[in-house]
């Protein structure tokens, strides 16, 4: 946690005091160390950043009087289309994908994803939250990504994701693509990334046909969770 | 795994017939599901990849006719040095510079390092060699990267460190860096990455009198094992 991510909640009536007394109180005790007086990187969720001043810390709460004087960092303007992994990889991944800015995350059916991954208490609203929460506290960042889940390859692909790519440049992940991830885009972009095995051949003419440029990191086949920051790492 | 890494002991004698019982045989019968017949890629520990063709496949061995006929991807020329992570990280970030094609491989202790994270059974050379096998599966790759283990930053920096980053681009990541992470680049290179929290100023002062320039990707402070994917796809 790099930043303490503040709820309207948590704050006082009349002024800039907030009191916490949740996971985030045991975060500042046992983690960071802090005492009274320590200023500590705050942020309001969905709202700007800045610090807060220790006024109080102990097993019971902890309050602050909080400036929020700054933006947060920009999101990267990338629609990111990503199978279903599966649960445990589920939950590192939305962290991640929360942490490099991600501005917009759906979750895809394809052929080669496990019905049964769909069944994952994971994919609960309350917990995709928490762990997106998870990803902005270590990046310093206040602004969630949208989520949306599509069980449903095709009507998605069809029906849904035209829309979406309008005025972005989409590309899809496939080791075997000739054409090679372009690097540092100034244009937003959405990149579909597919289960582990890959998309199957129908699934990527169903996304040329909708405009998407197949592209490749190279020979090594990397797991999804490598290839996400990768991928990002190389687009922007 | 997206190849079955051989030994040279799993060649029968006189000819290009390998006889696995392992847990090779295990994953191929119950992830592959291959049957006899099949081409399953392989590649052999060290040395060139290409395809077996199985000739048998039961609950006892599978057996494969090889040809080796492809040089293995390459290497990256990239010396990463990184700050020991906690156990169940590292586990997990080995396979993952593995898999990435990292060349060398340096674990070193920094002021953030938990003196127990030294103790962990998965440092055993065993234990390390067999995350890398599992990256070099993932990857298609056979050559597994050079691993060092230094436990005392300061020697080593200042002794060994030189002589490692001759003829390459000394790099350290650093989040507050004004330098942005270089990219494409066409030259070795070395990089370090502290650990979470970051390396202190002693340390980087210590690198940077070695001739590292610290460098960063941008504001967002990520996980180390976001950050080395991340790092390594814009430099290379």
């Amino acid at each position: 946690m790099n930043l303490i991510l503040l709820l309207k909640e948590d704050f006082l009536p009349f002024g800039d005091r907030v009191r916490i007394t949740d996971r985030r109180l045991k975060h500042v005790l046992s983690v960071q160390g802090a005492s009274r007086g320590d200023e500590l990187a705050v942020g309001l969720l969905g709202g700007r950043i800045g610090t807060g001043t220790v006024v109080r810390l102990d097993g019971e709460a902890l309050e602050m009087d909080v400036r929020l004087e700054r933006d947060p960092p920009q999101k990267l303007p990338l629609t990111l289309v990503l199978s279903l992994p599966r649960p445990k990889v589920l939950r590192r991944i939305l962290r991640t994908m929360s942490s490099l800015g991600v501005e917009r995350i759906v979750l895809l059916n394809s052929f080669r994803v496990e019905k049964s991954y769909w069944q994952t208490p994971f994919l609960n609203e309350a917990q995709v939250k928490e762990q997106l929460v998870l990803g902005l506290e270590q990046a310093k960042d206040t602004v969630l990504p949208e989520v949306l889940l599509r069980p449903l390859f095709k009507p998605f692909v069809e029906d849904e994701l035209p829309g979406l790519v309008r005025g972005t440049l989409p590309l899809v992940a496939h080791p075997s693509a000739a054409e090679p991830c372009p690097r540092g885009l100034t244009r937003p972009a959405t990149l579909a990334i597919g289960p582990e095995g890959g998309f199957i051949p129908y699934e990527i003419d169903l996304l040329v046909s909708c405009g998407f440029l197949p592209v490749s990191l190279g020979e090594r086949i990397l797991t999804v969770e490598a290839a996400v920051p990768a991928l990002i790492s190389k687009l922007f």
